[in-house]
């Protein structure tokens, strides 16, 4: 029997370490998540109506008696029927003799995909059947009974052809869509991966796992918070972006480790790879340093990394926010691959190149360089000119030459130079933020470069009352592989801090904050943390395109459930209970909106 | 030192197993945590500045150098301070040789609640100065260096007093609320407890663990669902009540077991001793049946079940629903203690009392007791009298028999008797309920009995085609000591059954619907779930008084958060994406409404 072809090609499409095609996939499924878990298999078919997974039987269990439930993969000439469950494949014999017709019968006639109970007994296939790419390949089933368990109707696409399909299809008919091989495995391996994180967490490190609420009050600056009107009239709730506020609440109420896996919400409008809701690994301790929450961090992901990949290796570099855009043009570099940028104004500074010269006089003037290794062998005329036509494109943006670094390895990798191993997984710290940076819409005043709670530099204290711009923050970002999937910091901690710098610095209105102020009066324990971004990190160790593809019913780019059709408009007597009308556009209005 | 009289009164305010209050219980919160996680014990001071626990010191560690971080529990005339943290308490000696003086000054002058941090040495009390009552009475910290990590301005009430202030104010003020050990113990209890449902779930019983989306679609008749405004004009999100649809699509899906820590949100408006969002375990496989169900959740209970509690014994009796009503009065019977109702019908059907005669001539008339043990010593006539007019006032509701015999039992325990032990935890399944009712607006119209995915009793399915209201349902819940912890069912996996269901007995409209049904159609096993309620649970586990207890940031029984002040006036500006507006009502509207 050939292995679907379906399986073959999810499992080809993906930049996860290449292995052959031939290779039994749904077998290597259950044995990465038997390995990672290093205990004991699960009892997968405890309570259940079968005795074993289709996906488990071997030659030990030969002459055993087995109940099966599956779905009908595949049917060759009304003689053999493959059943499928989450576990694997299994070949069933369908039987010929007179006394069996109802279960021929039943395993003849019903279309592929629907649901099947068996039962009979494990034999041997004839010697020279064999499928030793198939990890149940040396046994068959000996059918006595079968029962369809439901029938499955025409469906709204081949499930063999379905990576060809649109994402909306896919979308739309989710549930289907989470058969395949790739979504069992990300699922799977993001519920064993988020489980060790908490054994991590919780019984190795005494950590409490707290559910804090999402119906909230407003931040200042939530622009970006979902609303949820109440009963009472022009009263909202807000849905918080993360459980800031109550995370360090905890901390001064002597909780002194927690953890959440957070659902959090951001309502950002349509943006491609985002999600309005969203979850992250949200942690806070006391009496802890940056280096205490960094080692944390590198410890937990080690803990809970999967045993498919190689290990990972601890403890991760550190860069300066300074070192980092120097170097790699962005506060979030690829560190993969090197082809950084190099700083070569000494060997123009004497040159009479009129356009360098030009540069160098300016202040802060430099000339910098990226080095291609092999560029003259890998790279064609058009390459240079696309290149150049990039840089002019985003001439006079300071993160230029980062940009210009990954999309010289994007051209690179078109023409077969291997930069970015996708077997590899390159964590990075970048520490020493700026604290504050000058608001965009008038540049004199300070917004926060991350939160207002976020604590200053020891160092860099004095600056906060003398140049704020320049102070450094105790802020740090985590990367991989070029995308920030996580950030935290050491917290104020001292109430008349957390005052000058909502008031006097920020200009926030501190009423909306004036509980928290309260509580860092009342003996707030020092205190630190960080959010890993949940979807992001497993989105990376699965090689996935995007984070819907581990995320089990995400919503489209633009916030729609494409399956169930949400958001739905809601009859208008619905809202009276809200107080709320809607205010519907005018036309020009609503296509403004669209 | 004698026990801080705080921590005991809160201690002696439960009705968790009484011991002695002279018993040093941050010891006994910290044995029990690490006996109910049966393993090596956390490692508290991982990745921190301490290197101990306060709690944690015994004359094992006399000699040894430590740091220590906490709160100023006491201090006794400057010679003296009592140190605290999650953990314990530990007696530090003020030094009183001029060389620390700086020392000295910290330890004397910092208020109480104030965060320090001391390192010194472990040294053995002088002889006779040992306190037995504490668990680190043998031992005090002779100090050489401390540092005032944050001083306490004066508290908005004596922690001491606690107990006796108002619910209000230890929800304002919270995160002071949860430095007291019973906040500290019914937190830590929570996150352990489930830590072992997960173990239960993931590691041993193969169950995945995914989130689903709590921005959603309307349900139907889903009246009580919070609403969240979208972008588009009209088009509104709703927080749903459970995950259902979802499960029921993962099993769709082949993802065979599913569990989920869920959040639900439920708008109900102020109940007491409910909250707008909880937590509920949330469970569904594919191919089990009832009896699957019920085992696999009794595990999950006698696995998670705190060590400090008698272990829980299985299987859990079961009745069914009319026995329960018949016997008890009520489908969630207290089974902790007798008193059943009994039918006397028979003793009085040849006597000549009217009243009797004429409830028995009626139609399925029956004349009912309940036997009070030690009635007649424990009650006197003003319990009798009482116990009349209760009877009286509830009249004619089916369900006075069972709040009489809760009455009784009332009664009976404020005059000495112990009917319901504490200790006790009373499980029990009720099964085969109604799948139907008549709808409270048009008896002649059916409603689900639970919901509408309920499937029927087998046996009774022949009856949905001549007489749907008698049909029994596939649905079981599970009651503690009278409170209902769980339901479930078995679901509809045929999608014509659903529909029929759906569209002919209970005239829902299936549009709202069609993704569910046509997910039926390709291939849905059979499956079936529960949902237990975690904030009961725990609540009952613990012995709380109201679920806010087992909450870190409950609302109040209006739906507010009374630190933060939520929900709150929004200013217009940011309704305007959301194109809602607020129908402010007319003031005589504004007075209904509150």
């Amino acid at each position: 029997m050939s292995f679907p072809s379906w399986l073959s090609q999810l499992y080809r499409g993906l930049s996860r370490p290449i292995r052959r095609t031939t290779q039994p996939i749904w077998g290597s499924l259950y044995r990465s998540l038997v390995q990672s878990s290093q205990r004991r298999n699960p009892e997968f078919s405890s309570f259940a109506v079968r005795t074993n997974t289709c996906g488990e039987l071997r030659s030990s269990h030969l002459g055993q008696e087995v109940t099966l439930c599956g779905w009908i993969q595949y049917r060759r000439q009304n003689t053999f029927l493959v059943l499928r469950d989450f576990h694997g494949l299994v070949q069933v014999v369908i039987p010929q003799d007179e006394s069996a017709a109802s279960v021929r019968k039943i395993l003849c006639e019903a279309p592929v995909e629907s649901v099947v109970q068996v039962s009979g007994t494990v034999i041997s296939r004839p010697a020279g059947q064999e499928n030793p790419k198939m990890p149940t390949g040396e046994i068959e089933i000996k059918v006595k009974t079968a029962e369809l368990l439901n029938a499955c109707k025409k469906l709204p696409f081949e499930i063999k052809d379905f990576m060809k399909k649109t994402e909306g299809l896919r979308l739309q008919y989710r549930y289907l869509d989470l058969r395949s091989f790739q979504m069992q495995y990300n699922l799977r391996l993001r519920s064993q991966m988020v489980m060790k994180m908490r054994e991590y967490l919780c019984n190795l490190h005494g950590f409490v796992d707290i559910e804090t609420p999402t119906l909230f009050k407003r931040t200042p600056g939530g622009a970006k918070e979902f609303l949820v009107p109440s009963r009472e009239p022009g009263k909202f709730y807000s849905l918080p972006q993360s459980p800031q506020q109550f995370k360090q609440l905890l901390m001064v109420g002597g909780l002194d480790r927690y953890f959440q896996v957070a659902r959090c919400y951001r309502d950002e409008g349509s943006r491609p790879d985002r999600q309005p809701e969203f979850t992250q690994i949200d942690i806070e301790m006391s009496f802890v340093d940056q280096t205490g929450i960094q080692s944390l961090i590198e410890g937990l992901l080690q803990y809970s990394w999967p045993n498919d990949k190689d290990p990972v290796v601890v403890p991760f570099p550190t860069v300066t926010f300074t070192e980092a855009l120097a170097t790699y043009g962005t506060d979030k570099p690829d560190t993969r691959f090197g082809m950084k940028i190099i700083d070569i104004s000494d060997v123009f500074r004497n040159t009479e190149i009129g356009f360098l010269q030009d540069a160098l006089s300016k202040p802060h003037g430099t000339v910098k360089a990226i080095c291609i290794p092999e560029g003259a062998k890998y790279l064609k005329r058009k390459d240079i000119e696309s290149i150049r036509k990039f840089a002019a494109d985003h001439f006079n943006q300071c993160s230029l030459l980062g940009k210009l670094r990954l999309e010289c390895a994007d051209l690179l990798e078109t023409r077969g130079m291997v930069l970015r191993d996708p077997t590899l997984f390159s964590f990075l710290w970048v520490v020493d933020f700026p604290l504050f940076l000058p608001k965009e819409e008038n540049p004199r005043e300070l917004e926060s470069a991350h939160h207002p709670f976020t604590a200053p530099h020891p160092s860099d204290i004095h600056l906060l009352y003398t140049e704020p711009k320049k102070a450094r923050s105790q802020h740090y970002d985590l990367v991989l592989n070029g995308n920030e999937i996580g950030g935290g910091s050491i917290r104020i901690h001292n109430a008349e801090l957390q005052r000058y710098i909502l008031a006097t610095l920020l200009k926030e209105d501190v009423k909306m904050l004036s509980h928290l102020l309260q509580a860092l009066d009342y003996g707030a324990p020092p205190h630190g943390g960080i959010a890993l971004g949940l979807d992001r990190l497993i989105c990376l160790v699965t090689g996935s395109p995007s984070i819907r593809d581990v995320i089990a019913f995400p919503k489209s780019f633009r916030g729609h459930d494409l399956m169930s059709n949400a958001p739905d408009s809601i009859p208008s007597e619905e809202l009276k209970p809200y107080h709320i009308r809607v205010s519907w556009p005018t036309d020009s209005k609503a296509e403004r909106a669209h």
